[in-house]
């Protein structure tokens, strides 16, 4: 098979056991089905701020660049977090997907069996849940110019939200083939109501959704986004909005299924390429203590594979092991009813590289 | 007793049902307690808009400036839902806060005990939720520079979110002394690892804490917030944030109470001016069919008379009032488990009057 180049970037806090488990499931995965995977590290956030004064050294872009795919643990931590702006690990994050054009992030909210009864909300609400999130990454206020002046009334400080008719456009293109291939609902998220930026969402969304006319559509207003997720989550199929709505909202999702410790994501761009991760976060109270749950990063694998690669064959071996394992009764700590019971990172990492 | 005015805002849909019944209150506590109120009403919202042509006239203005407080019923409606701009009623809306100044909106999100049943949350975890949102109310992306322009990559819409020193204070001090008279804890929320408007909210949070030693301060990142207040509400007290992130996370706050029909809102400025109104809307879908509950509108009566004219005692007769009421066992539609035994919006609010 032809050899894929997937840039692996473990980052901070548990993101290196997590990742190590990761990378065992990779080679598990070589063996067995035949592909062919050579894996280059590269140093990012925090550790990268450490060793080499910068979030996002240039030689880590480069190595991204020559792969196929990232494979990304967790960034951050509270060393870091009273830096200056340039020496911190979200600005890290924010270059990466700016310089990588990943204009999309996916990030499913699905719950797992097993921690159904993890969630805050009855399960009767729950029931059926199993939604996307697909948040535009590299415009919106995250993106706009950002600048204090002196007023009359003291400092102000100001950041520009702007979004242009083809970012809005390929994104919600991409939303719609995404329900085309699942329930066919999509829920467009904007604040037409205020935002300028909002109305010209919602003037793309009605353009192009004629050429989707089996996708259900239905425009909802953030704030009614934010009850409803609560009310009837699994009515959503895929929710499509704009980068700072959908940095609140996949958190809300995520948080609703009580899985948070095992969802992956994907930030895609043009083509395959695409940088994959847990939604968790460094975690660093129990970094180094093989604590960790390495179930999300492993499944981001999974997605990667799908997604990137078209090796639905691995992907589904890799899905179908976590569920096996977890059928079995093994959990981590922060899944296990009994933590006495519970097993470590690589413990885990290798339960799941055996049921495989 | 002074004569106190009321500006009475019916508005659309049940805004003028549930509004009448907390007139009868308004009426009853003047024979009561001796208070005097002088009401003046006013067209706004979308019925202004069909009969004057604009949804916030100047008359309703003066109306309202002449006033120690505005009761507002509920406005808007998918009638008016695909108007211009300056024709819809969320324009009024807009308008209304920055003609009044009411730069603070205050939004407690209680649990009443016989609905605890109706939130989607599990029980154990909404036990004992009791918090308000304080949410910037004339500043922010909301009031900034918005405009269209042509690019390269077509047209461009760009909204923009401005804050200066001064309006973060004077909300953030008011957070602070609200919180004194609570739990005494105070969660600040921004995105301050992106947005520079929120490094200048947090630097003047930082700033002022020093002077409120008894509250105990945390400052939570907005996503994180969206996900605390489904795993932790009863953890949070008062939550101080501007005005878009507090539209959102006012919302799932009263969501996750279940009691939405139930919420009473203050918009506050300098002194003691208030304008009052329930959490829900207009929900033309039941409009004068007798069917709405006035209980949120009479609580909004309740808390104008705690906030701006320090009638404790009405207040505390008219909430024991209603607590009495559904205790008797006294349902409207919207809350009753039993849809056949429900009252009417008349009877609600004729069964609180008595029971004052
Ligand atoms: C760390 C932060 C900049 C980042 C974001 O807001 O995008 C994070 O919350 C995320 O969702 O990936
Ligand atoms: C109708 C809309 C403009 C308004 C807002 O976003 O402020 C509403 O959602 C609210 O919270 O009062």
């Amino acid at each position: 098979a032809e050899v894929k180049k997937i840039a692996v970037i473990a980052g901070d806090g548990i993101g290196p056991e997590v990742v190590a488990e990761a990378e065992k499931v990779l080679k598990r995965t070589e063996e067995l089905f035949g592909y062919k995977f050579e894996t280059e590290h590269a140093l990012f956030g925090g550790i990268a701020i450490d060793e080499k004064g910068t979030p996002l050294p240039q030689e880590t872009l480069e190595v991204c660049q020559k792969a196929d795919a990232v494979l990304l643990g967790a960034v951050g931590g509270p060393k870091w977090d009273n830096n200056p702006k340039e020496l911190r690990p979200e600005t890290g994050l924010l270059g990466i997907r700016k310089a990588l054009g990943l204009f999309s992030n996916l990030r499913p909210a699905v719950v797992f069996d097993c921690l159904k009864d993890a969630s805050t909300l009855k399960p009767e609400v729950l029931e059926g849940t199993d939604l996307i999130v697909v948040r535009e990454l590299t415009g919106g206020i995250y993106f706009g110019e950002k600048y204090r002046r002196d007023t009359e009334q003291g400092q102000e400080a100001v950041d520009t939200c702007a979004y242009n008719v083809s970012e809005v456009e390929r994104i919600v293109r991409q939303a719609f083939v995404i329900a085309q291939k699942r329930r066919k609902k999509l829920a467009s998220v904007d604040k037409a109501n205020v935002l300028e930026t909002s109305r010209l969402w919602r003037e793309v969304v009605n353009r192009v959704a004629p050429e989707y006319p089996d996708v259900e559509l239905e425009h909802v207003l953030v704030d009614n986004c934010a009850m409803q997720l609560l009310r009837r989550p699994a009515s959503f199929d895929v929710i499509v909005t704009e980068n700072m709505f959908g940095d609140i909202l996949s958190d809300e999702a995520a948080m609703l299924t009580g899985s948070i410790g095992m969802l992956s994501s994907a930030s895609l761009g043009e083509g395959s390429f695409g940088l994959y991760e847990p939604v968790h976060g460094s975690a660093p109270d129990i970094a180094g203590q093989n604590l960790a749950n390495p179930i999300a990063t492993i499944l981001s694998v999974a997605l990667m594979f799908r997604m990137t690669f078209g090796y639905a064959d691995a992907a589904d071996a890799i899905e179908a092991a976590v569920a096996d394992v977890l059928n079995a009764g093994h959990r981590t700590g922060d899944i296990a009813v009994d933590k006495s019971q519970a097993v470590g990172t690589k413990e885990m990492g290798d339960l799941i590289v055996a049921a495989i």
